[in-house]
């Protein structure tokens, strides 16, 4: 096959995104991008990386946010400096890293949307049934079933804030990726499978151009 | 192998889903239902075949839908009685095609919620990109892009209104599937060899119990 692929993975927290990822990776043999993404932003930008950690995955402080989407349907775009400034880092690394021109596999951070133009990408998103996600979440991070339901919520209201706010998308939505796969019915083994499946129907494709 | 698989496809319309599900039918040699669960749910019934086709996939007429959706807010489900008896009537064909236990494919109509209760089932969505939609279903109709574009949306809110309605769901969510696959980035047989792959890995968690 000439062609290499780059696999972005969206993930509701608790569905096993990530480990679904690094199955991927290593099956493949490729890299792979997590949290990695941070200190590559950090030095590439001149950012201190905690600051990008702090803003990882977030559109901005909750209360800004709401403040911005109200200047957003009046006065029009606005955002926070520091928080665009940690996106557009991990947004400029990330594309920095696919024109190298490896098979890689990325995790969140709207990767999909800053490789909207690379043709050798395949979009995925994993869900997962919520007493699955409860009893991923509970276990890593010894939290209270209740607990785990609201860090849960949390974080999936913020990661679908941030997606929605940077991409012109709708975060777990099935008509934002190429393929959306609940590992609760596939298990992690089988959701890699599918994607290892999928990237090989896109490297067939783009053989065929 | 020694379980059989169930494989519903929801889709949207023009998005290449019924023919998917063809492709995998074909594949697997196993039954194929779509139009034919009408003709179906008439004889078991009892109902005309052209009063369960003129309610096909459809929740009730809009008038009735808005009216219905207003009183549900008020007073609780309403539900035309020959819309819901052309829903159960198929509803109940689906669940007794379903017991007679051999792997088939049933594409539209809510049949990932008429077997919920099914242990060997896997639910697909099928979605595609706008412009290709258009490609389809103008060719298809023979209609202008403009009437394709005005067709495509009103079938595709019928469906999501027939689909939300009756189950607990969301129609096109990725929560709502196993599932959601993009057919422009997968071609058709693409996307039947990933429903395949599905199958088989159902097949195997089902022979691991």
């Amino acid at each position: 096959m000439k062609n290499n692929v780059i696999i972005t993975i969206g993930r509701e927290f608790g569905s096993g995104g990530k480990a679904i990822g690094k199955i991927v990776s290593e099956k493949l043999g490729i890299d792979f991008y997590d949290k990695e993404i941070i200190s590559l932003a950090a030095k590439d930008s001149g950012m201190a990386p905690e600051v990008i950690e702090n803003n990882d995955e977030k559109p901005m402080s909750s209360f800004f946010f709401s403040l911005a989407l109200d200047a957003r349907n009046t006065i029009g775009r606005i955002d926070s400096p520091i928080s665009q400034q940690a996106f557009l880092a991990q947004f400029n690394v990330i594309k920095k890293i696919a024109a190298e021109g490896k098979s890689c596999v990325f995790v969140g951070r709207c990767a999909d949307y800053a490789l909207a133009s690379f043709e050798n990408v395949v979009s995925v998103f994993i869900n997962a049934d919520m007493e699955d996600k409860i009893a991923l979440v509970s276990e890593l991070r010894s939290l209270t079933k209740d607990k785990a339901i609201d860090l849960i919520n949390k974080t999936n209201k913020t990661r679908a804030n941030y997606y929605n706010y940077y991409s012109s998308k709708k975060w777990g939505a099935a008509s934002s990726y190429d393929l959306c796969i609940n590992s609760s019915r596939t298990g992690y083994e089988g959701a890699a499978e599918l994607i290892i499946r999928l990237a090989e129907i896109k490297q067939r494709i783009l053989d065929e151009k």
